[in-house]
Formats: structure tokens, sequence, C-alpha cells
């Protein structure tokens, strides 16, 4: 790539790694998907930062850990003096877009103390953490909140569908017998199709939209970060995807009967929240699992239909192509729904780069088991991009060596991941005061570790036990691997980076000055 | 106090805890202070956050650790949306204002990706670290880089001192047999009296612009801080204070042969500074020494100048006094200058707050033995201003119920403190990096526990050792104690607030709400 590539940064929401095909999962389908990646580099091992969209998010965005960027959950507002993304690739010349979803929230409080007005171009970026807002849409709109502009809405209704919400109305229900509306946010009618035809739903949309984007961007670099809402819930997939797959696609939940009787007090607490409850039944799995999977390969079909679009437009040659996820989804692994938690269905993450130059013709089809975080991403777009020293503010470290063929032998050792639960029922459960609800991940790729705040630690041996059924925290036998991890953990809190103000350079250059410039202290 | 009181919010610079009358110095004469520490509490155990004027500073004015902050260093900026006291205080009706140094630098790359213009009244406030800059003066002017429009320089020429710099020539210079300028730069020029007549020094200058103010400020309730530059170096000290001491004041050093022959390998690299060469021989220690305590006695004359002329105004009984320094100064202890390490010349500070209303009268003339730190000034002064709810950004406690009687028994038990030298020729000695450059301290009064990023631990028995001379980090009978404080450390890293964008109380209403609110996850 002779000039500066195109990045396409695509992700989806609460997409489990495993449920590729890419990935191993023996009956879903996502060819174009599974293309990439035997086009680009897999990373089987990547973590996201927090294993809930905001937190996560922020992490992507800022290529910082949660408890640097601070937005430690949903709606926790990213503090305006944090750079993210667009602060430093616009600098090289990019226009950098968001088609899709952020769960950005701006720190209002912040703005206002420094006079930031959010109408003006500057508090834009400010407020859609650096994205120029080509189309934002969070994805999730109850009626109650649903904003009266919603573009996706106005389109569903230019396309017939009438209702105060037919987000909800027609992408998100389905249709009993009667004409009557069935909702998606009861899991029972996840198996019925949704009330939009296939082109007509969000990630359909979704993907046409960036095509939008692409084709009013020419002449000038881009970083158009393709954001999906689904296979997040509400769980409703279009004909013909709702009815893809069947009870035979769902794999057993990985849980134990012991998981169940003797739970950690703070997995305890989360299988008690109904999201948890209901994943527990069978029948729920059942009906949710084939949808979640039909919505997949309804994903994997639109990004075969963009990166065709790329093709003939030949700018498939010039674009950078990441794939990836804000998180996974429990789906009733381990007696949980959702995710917020470190088992690997929650926080492993896909990920997998494509670069499309001779550069990388070295790796083309790899599958690399380094431990990658989802802050690699922000320095791998910073140095495809061309950029400068950063190093003093982002916290992860660039994948492109690696992409290239290199095989760096200083790499990290470990990888962490962090939870704020505070805004959670488990908290209330276990007595617990908003700012005492914190847990810690931190792997090496066999063991995992999980320090919870007030309670007993969590150990599971990845390599002997990779459902995590064994939970080797009390294990006398282990202690001396849950030291080494929790002294990974204390030595990765006194690395994080505080002191953004000033780069690295500047403290070599500056290092030993004073008395040059002309502070003559302790001389005789 | 039925109205708001005011704030005198007094600051030394470089003053050691322990050259005060009332901290147990044999000779030094401190009666005003004494008479302070007599109506107030002296607060015998107090740290400063970061033994280094800028980040100790940033932590007074911010309440917050330095690693929280990041200005980790002098001229590390503070970023653009750290609060800071005025922030806290003017809402409540309080003109905030400072006569004197901060040390604060501006966060200039994140003001302008902000659009905060330096110059707008916001700018300024944003500039100057959240005070009003009634005069503004960090005190050290080397003739290079001396600002033109110096106002302290000014006010000199006014009076006659006409040179390119007054405030080097003649307010940090004595004068040779031959009319010629004996620079204060050089300690061996200590034992002369500076240039200027004592009216026109720098700390009879600076009570006066606090004067000034006060008179300015009149029917609206102020927090003045009071930011005096002496006892810092230039040690220049104006007649008759230049020899007020001799050498039967200066105390022997607390130093040993061990420390100098096996030091600490970060502490050897200290030693190896051209201050703490200096310092390490008696000719230096004899001559500066005295003239750091005469300019702690002109302080103190001012200081009881100051309280007469509030009293005059009828301004005592509503004026809550502090009395605080932002780091002490070695003077040759452990063959060092200067300060920056922890030992208790260096981090430990003054800390007498006076509160003159009848409600803290039970503890008037008290001395507390409670782990007090730097940052627990500003929810102090938020607390006396009746403010609001901060604890999700304020990392200290305030000490008005203590002030006024209370024992709470739910206290600190360790007080931390932290050292980023990465500027310092020390660095390049061990051969780290920027980024390596760290040490953070802990103690819980009875223990003084150091680690050193990359180096050996050191540990004190400051109840058996209070001279800090024998290092028992290295000691296999005190491991229990060294973990318990690596414990103590990781907790605190851990505890560091970064989620300041939302208040507990929005977590606490918000907490399991999100049902109510109608996105209805895992509901069947």
């Amino acid at each position: 790539m002779a000039k500066k590539p195109n990045i396409l940064f695509i992700m989806a929401d609460q997409l489990r790694a495993d449920y590729l095909g890419c990935n191993g999962h023996p009956t879903i389908r996502t060819p174009n998907i599974d293309a990439l990646a035997a086009r680009g580099v897999n990373f089987t091992r990547a973590y996201c930062q927090a294993p809930v969209c905001g937190p996560s998010r922020m992490s992507f965005y800022t290529g910082r850990y949660a408890s640097s960027h601070g937005a430690s959950y949903n709606n926790v507002p990213l503090r305006v003096d944090e750079r993210t993304l667009g602060d430093y690739l616009r600098p090289e010349g990019y226009r950098v877009a968001l088609v899709g979803k952020t769960h950005m929230r701006r720190d209002v409080e912040g703005m206002q103390r420094l006079g930031v007005d959010p109408d003006s171009s500057r508090g834009v970026l400010i407020s859609e953490c650096g994205f120029e807002p080509y189309e934002r849409d969070d994805g999730l709109h109850p009626d109650q909140s649903v904003n009266p502009d919603l573009r996706y809405n106005e389109y569903l209704r230019s396309q017939g569908y009438e209702s105060h919400n037919p987000w909800h109305d027609f992408a998100n229900s389905a249709e009993g017998d009667d004409g009557e509306v069935l909702s998606g946010w009861s899991m029972r009618n996840c198996h019925l199709p949704a009330r939009v035809r296939e082109e007509d739903s969000e990630t359909a949309y979704t993907t046409r939209r960036a095509m939008d984007f692409i084709s009013e961007s020419e002449g000038e670099p881009w970083c158009l970060h393709l954001s999906y809402i689904k296979p997040h819930w509400p769980y409703m997939a279009p004909a013909p995807y709702h009815e893809l797959y069947g009870v035979d696609d769902v794999l057993p939940a990985a849980r134990s009967k012991q998981e169940l009787e003797q739970p950690h007090p703070v997995v305890g607490a989360f299988m008690k929240h109904p999201e948890s409850e209901s994943f527990a039944r069978d029948e729920v799995r059942e009906r949710v699992i084939p949808a979640y999977m039909g919505l997949i390969t309804q994903l994997d079909d639109h990004i075969g239909r963009l990166m065709a679009f790329l093709e003939a437009r030949g700018e498939l040659d010039n674009t950078l192509v990441v794939l990836t996820s804000d998180h996974g989804d429990y789906l009733g692994d381990h007696w949980l729904g959702e995710k917020e938690l470190f088992h690997e269905a929650s926080v492993a993450v896909p990920m997998i780069v494509v670069d499309p130059s001779t550069t990388a013709d070295a790796t083309r089809g790899q599958r690399s088991e380094r431990l990658v975080e989802a802050i690699d991403l922000v320095p791998t777009f910073v140095d495809y991009a061309g950029g400068g020293e950063f190093d003093h503010i982002l916290e992860g470290r660039s994948l492109k060596s690696v992409i290239e063929g290199a095989s760096p032998t200083e790499w990290r050792r470990y990888a962490f991941s962090e939870c704020d639960y505070a805004w959670r029922p488990a908290r209330l459960e276990l007595g617990l005061a908003p700012d005492q609800a914190n847990a810690w991940m931190v792997t090496d790729g066999r063991w995992k570790y999980v320090h919870y705040e007030h309670f007993q630690p969590q150990l599971f041996d990845l390599a002997h036990d990779p459902d995590e059924l064994n939970d080797l925290g009390n294990d006398e036998e282990h202690r001396t691997i849950c030291r080494a991890m929790e002294e990974a953990l204390y030595q990765w809190c006194r690395e994080r980076k505080s002191r953004i103000t000033v780069r690295n350079s500047q403290v070599s250059a500056a290092t030993g000055s004073a008395h040059k410039r002309g502070y003559l202290f302790g001389i005789w």
C-alpha cells in the first residue's frame, strides 16, 4: 500500500469469539468472515478490556484500559479530555467516521466547565467519541425513550412500516397469528421472523449506510467504524435467517452442577439476575441460540456484500479490514446470561485483521495465539496511518509488525480485563457500596485468574479445563500460581498511564537539564 | 461561624515539618506559627503526596493522588479536565485566589483540542489551577528566562533596585566587599544578607499582596492561597534574618556511614546529584541551614503580621487558617540534598489547621497523630464551605469532624506518597527509561515502606529508628511486614478514582433500573 490505507474497523455487538466457522463452531456458517481470516491474521486469544458495551468500546476507541479512561460502565461519560481514535488519525489526513453504535455518553459537566459547545463541530466530535457521526445508532430504542428523529425509524416509515416506534414494532418484533405485535424484548418470540423484510433490517440498513459513506469518501483516506448492533439482543432475525438454525445447532451449555450449587459469591449473585435465570432454562437457549446464530450468518452475508462492494470499487487492496466484537454472550454457559464476568464466553472477542498489502503476505491465513487486547487497535491504526509518538497515552501495542511477519520476542505476558458491576443488582445482593463492586481478570493464556474485591479469587486452567468449570482459586496446590497472577495484576496497576500530558521523548530531552536552564540548585 | 468562613490556605515551600518550634526544633523561633498550633490542631503525621513541588501541589489543589491527577513531576501539565479547589468553592460563593506560587503548568495541547482560549476568563482559571491569579509568582527566575513583566521585579525597580533581573541581583544575591553581586544560586554566599531591605524581600512583598487581596475582598467569602516561595532555595535571607542563627543551631545530620557505603541503589544514585554532594559537606550545611532557619523565622514574623492584620479587621474569628508546606528539604540528612525521596525530612509536612469557631474549641491546641495527607485539604475546605458530593473524585477526607472533636474510628490506616524521578540524572545513572523511574511510599505511622520499581524495597521502623538509618527492607525477620505493606499499596492502587464523571449517588439511583427504563433484556 503506497498511499495511506483506508481502515474499515468492523465491530459486531455481543458476538462470541467461538461463534464463527473459522474459530471452530461446528455448524455456524460464516464463509465471508472465514474468508477474512484466510486473507489476514486471526488472533485467537483476543480479549476485550471490560466485557460490557460501554467500557469495552471506550477502551477500543481510546487504546487505554478501563481504569485509565475511567468510563467503567455503560453510560459513564468519557471524560472530555480523553483522546480517541479520531484525535490520532485526523492529523494524518483521515476522515474518521461512524456508522452504527459507540455507546458513547458525552461528559456534559466537563464540556460545560470548559465551555465546549456541544453543537459546534468540535463539540460534536467530543460528544461522538471522536467520530464524525455519519450515522450514529446505538440500536436499543425502548418505546418510552425512542428518539423521534431516529433515522432508522424514518427509513422504516419511508418503507411503509408505520408506528410510533418501528424499530421495536417491526425490526425487533414478530407478528402473531392475528397480526398482533410479539415483542422481541421477550425471548419466547425469538424463533419467529422479525416483521421487516431482510433488506430493511438493522444489519442490512447499516451495511448500506457504510457503502454510502465509502462512496462519498473518495480522494482522502478514511477510517470507518462500522459498528453493527447485532447479534446483540433483541434476538430477532428477519426471514430467512430466523430459521437457518435449529435445536440441533445448540451446543450444550458449558456449565456444571457444582457451579450452580457452590457458586463463587459474585458469580452466584449474577446467577440471580433475570437474564441468568432465563438462560439457565433449556427452552430459552433452544429458542435464542438459533436466532443468535441466524443474526451472525446474516451479518456474515452483509460483510460478504461489503467486501464485494470494496472490490468492485478497486478499494479492497488499499483497505485494512478489522473484524471484532465488543464482548461475547454467556447464552447460558455457567448458568449466566448476558456478559460482564470473565469466562471466555463473555470476555474473549474475535479479532481478525486483514492487511491486503504485499508486506503482509507472509502471514496471510495465519492463526496467532499471541495475547491480544482491544486496546491494540488504536496503536495499530496509528501505526498504519504513519502517526506519531503516543506511547505516553496508549496502553496497547501495534499489531502491524506481527501482521507483517515479525515475531517479537518481547510481547505482553498477560492480558487484562475489568468489571465494575456497581449498576447491577448483584452489587445490592452482595451488600456493596457503589465504589466497591470491582473485579479484574488477568490471564497468561494458560491460567486465568480473577481478583474480586472483597471476595475470594477464581483461577482456571485454560489448557486442561477450557470450559472453565473447575475453579482452583481456593486450591492449596495452586497457591503459587495465584500469587504470581496477583503479582502480575499488581504490576499492571502500577503501570497504568496517567502522565499523559508529556511525551516520553520530551522527558528524555529534559532529563537533567534544570541547570542548563539556569536553575542552579545545590551548587556551592 | 454563622456565615461561610474565609479560608486562608498558607503554604510555605520546602519547609520541613520539624523546623518549627511547635514541632520540636530546639532553637528555631517560630512563635507565630506556634501560636497557630496553640489555637488549632497540629497534625504531626502529615504527608505530602509527592515530595517535589509540582506534583505535591497538584495533589493539594485537586484532592487527588499524583497517579490519579497525572501531573507526576514539575512542569508536567495538569490535564485540562482535572477539577481543582476553585471548581469546588466558587459555586459556594467563594472568591478563590492566589498570591504566590502554584507550579501549575497549563495543558496547552488539551486546551487547544477543546478550544479553550487561554486568555478568556475561563482559560485563565484553567491555566492557573483554578485560582484567580491575584498575583502569581513561582519564585524562581533565572536571568535567561526571566519574565520581563514579572511584577515583583517591577516592584523592586520602583524601589530603586535597578537591573535586568532584580529578583536575582538584589532579592536573591548578596554583595561583595567591592559592591559585586554574589549570587544566591551559589550556596557559599548564603551566610550573607540579601541585597534587599527586609520589607522588599519576597516574603514581605508576598504578605503585603495577601493583605491587598483581603482588603479588596469584603462582603463575599474568600479562599486565599497564600503560597510563599521561601524557605525554598536560593537560601538568601535579608538582614537581620541572615544572622539570627549560627553554626550552633545546625543539628547533626541524620545520616550514617553505612548509608553512604552501602546505599540503596536509587538512594545511591540520588547521592550523586550535585545537591547531595554539596550537602554531604559540613561547610555547606553550616552555611545553608542558618540561612534556611532565618528565612523560616522571617516567614513566621510575617504570619504574625498577617494574623494581627486579620484581627484588626475583625476577620480572625471568621477565617479558617491552614499552614502547611509542599514538602521538606533533606539539608544533608541521609547524604542527600533537596527532596523527592521519602525520608521524613522530605515527605513529612507541617499541617496546622485553625478553626476559630466555638465548635472547634474542644481541640484547640491539640496535637493529632492521625495520618493526614495533603489531599485532605480540598475535602476539608469543601466541607467547611458547605459543598456537595464529590467523593467520586476526591481521594482525601475532610478533617473537619476531627477538628470539631470527633474521634472517627474508621480512619485511613495508611498514608501514601509517590515519586517519578524520570527527569533526574539518577534515572540515567540507573539505566531506566522515562516511564520506569517510579517509587511509592506507604506508612502506617509505625512502619515506612518504599516500593522502588526495578529495585529492592526499603523498610524503616519509625518507632525505634525515627532517623530512618536502619533499612530493614532486605531483612528476613521483617518479611511479613513488608508483605503487608505491599498488600496495602496494591489495594491502594486498585482504589484509585478514575470513574470521575458519575457521582456515587447517581450510581445508586440507577442500580438495577435498566428494566424500568424499558431495556427488557433477559426476559422470557
